[in-house]
Formats: C-alpha cells, structure tokens, sequence
C-alpha cells in the first residue's frame, strides 16, 4: 500500500527562493566554514576571469534537500543523486522542482532540479523515496519505531482571501433620509455568487472553480464528514488554486434580489436515499460512506436552503462574471452545478474545462435536437433545448461526466434512486449530442474503471483520493495540469 | 515607515524539522563536502568516547537561516551571530524560533533559537533585520535596484477544515417511506454553527474564534472590500489557528428549524450609515474606509440574511459546543456577536478570554442591578438581567471592548450614528459593573489610543493592522498569545 497522496506525474510544491546575495553567501560561508574566494571576494573572482562570485554548490544542495524534506521526512528519503550542470551567480533567484516520475514496489523516483530566474537550469537530481505506509515503512527499517508517522505535511498558500461576483442592484425610487427607517432612496446589492480562493506556492495555471450542487454549499469540497480532507486540500495539494464558490441565493451569497419562504420541511432520509448512501435506514452493500451517528449528523447539517428561487439565467450569469475575474480555469462542478456549470462556459470562453460529477439537471441540446423527457419515479425528467451557436460552445473544450455506484439499470419505486437512471440515460445522450457536433465530451462510470461503492459524492467518499486521481488523470490528458 | 506586519513580540511562524537521521548526515557530508567522521560514522565517535555521531553546525545554521529567509528576503538581514550552547545528536527534532525583541530606525532585532524535542537548546543567535518598506530601503542600498519589493509570505498551514457544531433535530412523525415524498418519519438537521478553520505550523496555544455581527457571516474576518487582508490572514501570520464561524440560521449555517420569510428590502444606505461609514451619500472626513464603487459593491455585499429569527439562546448553545470541541480558546465578536459572545462564556469555560469589537446588543446584567434602557433617534435600547451566577463567569477572563470613531456625545436626529452613543453608553456601564464583581474588563475607544477614523469595522478599515496591534496587546498582556 502507498501514500494515499503520492501519484506519477505529481509535482510537488515549487520551492521559491529569495535572491542569493553577497550576505546569503558570507553567511553561508561562515556557517559552513568554506571560505573560498569564489563565493565572496570578487576581486578572486575577477582575477579567475569570472564576472562576479558564485553561489556555494552546498547551498543549492541544501535547497534542493529542503523540497525533498518539506515533502517527505528525510528517513524516506532512499537514495539522491545530484549533477551540478552549470554556476550559480549571485543574485540569481533560483526555484526547486521536482516531479515523480516512477512508483515501483512502494519506492518513487523523483525527478528534482533548480532553474534560475532566467530558465537555466544549475542542478538536476535524481531522488528516490520510499512512499510505503508506516506499518510497511518500519518492517523495512526496525531501527526507526521511535520516527513519528508520516503525517500530512502542511499547505504552502502564497495567498488566499475571498470576494464576491456578479449581481444585480434593486433601487427603490425616492430619497434616502438618515433620520427615517425605510427603504426610500436605498439599494440592495444582491444575486452575486461568493468564492473563496486559496492560491498554493507555485501554482499551475488553471484554477479549479468548484461549484456545488443543490441544498449544498462550498462545504461540499470541504472537510469530509469523517474530518477526511475534501477536493479542496487534495487539489490545492496536487498544485492547483481552488475557487469554492457559494452560487446566488445559497449559503455565503445568501442576499437575493427575489423573496423566499424558507419552511424547515424534514426531508433529511430523502437526501440520504438521493443521495445514493442507501435506502434508508439500511446503507448499500459496500458503499464508499462512512458510518457513525457524527458522521451521519454531519453530513445532515451541509444542507442548506436557498434564499430565493433557484435561478438558472442568475446563477450563470453571477458565475460568468467569477470566471471573467478568475480568467482561464476549469470548472469542477457537483449535481444541480452540473447544469450551471454548462450554462457558465455557454458565457464564459474562460471556462477551459469541465469536469462534473453526477450532473442531474439542466442538459442543454440544441434546439430541434432535444430528447423527450425521460419517465421515472421522481417525475418526468426532461431536458432543455438552447440555441445551436451556444450549444457549440461546449464542443469547444474538454469535459468528462463522473457517475457513482448504485445507479439502477431497471426502472424501481424507490424514488431517490430511481432519478438517477433516467439522469444517466440522459448524460450519455448528451454526451453523444457533445461529440456528434465535434466536441470532446466522455463519461465515466466509476465501477467501470474499478471504483465500486461511489454515493453521489464520490470527491468525499472513503476513497476519495482515487476518484481525484481519475480527475488528475483528465487534466493531465486534456493538458489542464501544466 | 516600517513593514506593516512587524512588531515586538511578534513571533516567526516556528520551523519545525524532520528528525536528523544518518541519512541527513551522510548527505549533508556529501553535500557540503565536510566529510568529519564525527558525523558520519559511529564507530569514530565512540572512539572519542560519545555515545553517538552529532549533526554539522553547518546544518543547524542553515535550518535557522531558513527560519529568517523563509520570513524576510535575504537582502533584509543586516547582521547574524549564532553561538552553538550545545551538540545535536543524530535522530534530534530540531525546531527554530524567532521572536522580534526591539525595533529601532527601522531595524528589527530578532532572538532566534533551536532546541530539541527534549526541551535542550542547542544554537541561539541574533539577527538585525531591516523592516522598512520598499522605497527606503533601496535608498540605503542603492545597488539593490532589481530586488523584488517585499511581499506578503506564505502562509504555512499545517491543517484546515471545516464542521458544523452544535444544533437541534426535527423529528416528524411517521413512518419514512422511500416510493412516496412527504416529511413523514424524516428529521431535520438544524441550528448548528458552521466553522471553517485553519491551523498554522507551530501554532500559539489559544485558537481565536471570530464571530460576526447581525446581517454578516465569516467574511467579516476575510479579504477586506479593497481586497487587503483582514483579521483571518493578519492573525494567522501571527501564528494563531483561526475558527470563522457563520452563526446559527446565518450564511453556511442556514438550515434553521424555525421558519423565516426572506423579503430583499433596500437598506444598504441604512448599513452605510449604521456602520458609520459616512451619511449617505457623504463619507466621514478621515474615515479609515477605501473609496469607490468597487470597493462599496463589495461592501453591501457581505450582508446575508437570517434564514431564521435571530435566537440568543439557539446561537450561544451552538457556540458553547463549538467552544467544547474546539477547547480552551479566545472569542473575538463584532456587533451583534458580542452579546452572543458574552452569552457563550457564560456557557462553555472554554472561553478564555474575549475580545469585542463594537459590541452593541444584550449586555448582560446580574439581575436587580440593570441600568433603565436608554433612548436614542434609533429607539430605546435595552440591557438584559441574567442570574448573578451565570453573570459572575465573565469576571473569571479578561475582556476588552474596542471602538472606533464617529460616535456622537450629544443626541442626533440621525439614526445611523445616533444608537452607537447609547450603545457605548451601556457598554461602559457593563464594563463597570463586570469590574465591580472582580472581574477584569476594559474599553478602549481607539481614538484615545491614537487610531482615528474607524468605522464599527475596525478590524477591515485601512488601518486595520494598526487595529490588530492593539489586540495583540491584549493578548500578550493577558498571557493569551503563549
């Protein structure tokens, strides 16, 4: 068994280091005791013929040890080799890399090197690291009982903050009087979606925007309900900036421009069989969820009501504006966010892919080529017909569908279960539609690949982390993860 | 002018090291070329009568090196002198620490250590180091030029996460049934407080749980309208983990167990003036609050809407047991969270210590000892009687209440400005009558420290890490920042 975290192609964090300057390498010098002309006397320098003084090779080892160390403790570090292919002057800025390029038996190899800010590149190294479970990792090592378990090691953020996008203004004509309550003259700002971003150090380029799906919020992407790290840590871990987004009239964006009346309605054994845990009470035969009364009143308490009508022109709308202030990213998108995320890249060309699980709504077609609704024990589930310029759109970027386990194949009463067969009948249709205008649009059905047991949130099932790797997968094969 | 973010007292996020292995050792002697026996084979050492090898010093100085460059670009560090007070043995958990002791003319002096898992320390050292911003400090450096200005370091996050805590069940009667809808036999999972939290390495003991004020959620505490970083982020560098918690029937909190009918009535002008920003359409004549229609879109934008009434007694149960699970802690209000704060320390003695910003509702009062409400253009405002008992927890941990600016002496017609006179008038009242108990309040209009022109947002105006100075005083004056 490896890492849960460690898969080939992983980067790890970029170390980004502060310019070398004549103190870094005086320092340097004294801490070492190597005193070499060549690192701090120029005039030795000069008289070698070279223009300034270099960095110590000891130094470049040192950084290049500290992003192995910051990754992994050094005790899993098996072997390193190090080639010096060319100098480090002063003042050069130099940032350490590394890239797993092999897991055999349990042992990766990592590719590292150091590049300056100029792109050449002064040292490449070759590391192997032992990636076993602690239990394994001391059989291998009976010396090391006393080493602390490895742990997950900590986020790196270079900046995170929040904001709000999108919306409209209700004016209310008349003057404002600051003696008088009232709504005279006064302006309520409202229908804006709210994201969260957190931006890890050396991020790739493409952020992943997460939009949840229905009765949800961002918490969705958040802490599993067993205190396992969601699609948000894991991700920012593989490198990427994340965007959580609360949609309009939801959770963080609650101010909505229309009335609503919120009825605390019981239905929490309704979500729990739509949500595909099982049929309640009973949980599904080897289903990925975990169990326990905390973990079930967690899970409970991630609903959250709308506070306004579900709105699928102001969701998208409020959504397109995040994307403009965001620019090129990939939309990551759950359920009811499946539909608004279609409805987003339709306005948005900063949508550059789409990756969507269990999307159960809103299937846009072409007008003409839309599908009769489709019969099951939830209703009739039907899809919508937009305009053929739009549609076209969507065949202009990568997207894949993630479907879940449990998903039945015949028709059945139990309604929770039984919508989900006729939203699949729906997706694949729709993704034949996609590709027979030239797009490039796949779906996956994750025991299909040899996931089994996946509810309507395979992202915080108990094995999450595959289901991210098939994610990685697509984005590393559509070129999304540079 | 120094750096924003630099103070004394203020500590460097800690660095915490892998274990010194032989490994470490033997690629360290690669590395550096320093191949002493004394490192790197046991047999030598126990030749010179120890008992095993010792890591390099060289090792040791480059991990607290690390600790500064990894806080200031190296170009900022004047001076260092290092004196190693004892050996580090192979298998040794260092940790490096920094602690800013003087600030002079711009220059920091910082006391810098490593000690051992054991509680031995083995280097202590001294650094100066030159905080003053950009413009000046290439002045002293005229060669400098190309040096990047100083920007905000990361963030070094060991974990983050997010739980709802707390709340109630609706149960419905019946029996559930999966083929037909109805609440029948359902629950209804509510009334929980929602909290997104983050823990940076080497955290301080005390956790500071942030709760917002009525018509806010946790975005009180994140990004600022002009996009500056708030008390989330300054806290966090400052090495306290942070809880932001939406309240009960608020933002991420929604799911309530009571009924609520949302109606978007305009009132941004009414918070404008509320929050005393300026009077409508006027800003205050030296307000701390950026201008323009962005920074103001964003503004109304933090308000969301209860999705439930507003119950005291709902939203301090759920605090006390997000307090229960989260321990010993400081509770950090605004507004309308200040009564909810004093209502949770009388809950949970998990509350160590409170700070309030602008606290203006249900001060509470030992009963028979309530002072008569009040009047004001906004209405009469009312104190609350609670049991002496109940009353005399919030003199067992120090308290502060900070205000800002604008608030009127004499009566005004304008009702914005008008209620924060009354408002303040009863909170030192309240903080008379918790020291006449034996307990240790205090209130601190910021003008009178010095800080002019805050709004009831201190915490996100312009000035707002001067703002978080001034709790940080509190902190380290009341032991709380250990």
């Amino acid at each position: 068994m490896t890492l849960r975290e460690v898969f080939i192609g992983m980067e790890l964090p970029p170390l980004v280091l502060p310019g070398i300057t004549r103190k870094t390498l005086a320092l340097f010098a004294g801490a070492s005791g190597d005193h070499q002309p060549t690192h701090i006397d120029i005039d030795a320098a000069h008289a070698k013929g070279r223009e300034d003084v270099i960095a110590h090779g000891m130094l470049m080892m040192a950084y290049l040890g500290r992003l192995l160390t910051d990754w992994v403790p050094q005790e899993r570090i098996k072997s390193y080799q190090a080639r010096f292919v060319a100098m480090t002057p002063v003042h050069a800025v130099p940032t350490c890399r590394g890239r797993v390029i092999a897991i055999v038996d349990g042992l990766a190899t990592v590719e590292l090197s150091i590049s300056l800010a100029d792109g050449t590149t002064v040292v490449r190294a070759e590391a192997v690291v032992d990636i076993r479970e602690p239990a394994a990792s001391r059989q291998a090592a009976p010396g090391a009982a006393s080493v602390p378990a490895p742990s997950t090691p900590p986020l790196l953020i270079e900046r995170q903050g929040s904001f709000a996008a999108g919306g409209t203004v209700l004016r209310h004509p008349g003057r404002y009087d600051s003696t008088r309550a009232g709504p005279k003259g006064q302006t309520l700002h409202g229908d804006h979606a709210f994201a969260v971003y957190q931006v890890p150090v050396g991020a790739r380029k493409h952020p992943l925007v997460f939009v949840h799906g229905n009765g949800q919020f961002s918490k969705t992407w958040q802490t599993t309900p067993d205190g396992r790290e969601g699609f948000q840590n894991i991700f920012l871990r593989r490198g990427f900036a994340t965007y959580l987004v609360d949609s309009p009239r939801r959770g963080a964006a609650g101010r909505s421009t229309e009335p609503a009346i919120l009825t605390p309605a019981p239905d929490d054994q309704f979500w729990f069989d739509t949500f595909r845990v099982g049929r309640w009470p009973d949980y599904f035969d080897g289903v990925q969820f975990p169990r326990g009364p905390e973990v079930l009143d967690q899970y409970f308490r991630q609903m959250t009501p709308n506070t306004g009508p579900f709105d699928l022109k102001v969701v998208s709308d409020a959504m397109a504006a995040l994307f403009d202030q965001v620019g090129p990213a990939v939309l990551v998108s759950h359920s009811q966010g499946g539909g608004v995320g279609w409805f987003t890249a339709m306005k948005s060309a900063q949508v550059r892919g789409i990756v969507s699980y269990e999307p159960g709504s809103n299937f846009p077609f072409p007008e003409g080529e839309v599908p009769a609704p489709l019969a099951s024990a939830a209703g009739p589930f039907a899809a919508v017909g937009v305009p053929r310029e739009a549609f076209l759109q969507l065949t202009r970027i990568p997207i894949i569908l993630f479907y879940g386990d449990f998903i039945p194949e015949a028709p059945t009463p139990h309604v929770g279960q039984d919508q989900w067969r006729v939203r699949l009948a729906m997706a694949r249709r729709w993704v034949e539609a996609v590709n027979r205008h030239g797009g490039d649009a796949s779906l996956v059905c994750l025991p299909d690949v040899g996931l089994h047991g996946n509810t309507h949130f395979p992202f915080s099932d108990l094995n999450n982390v595959a289901v991210a790797d098939e994610m990685s997968k697509f984005l590393a094969a559509k070129g999304l993860d540079q």
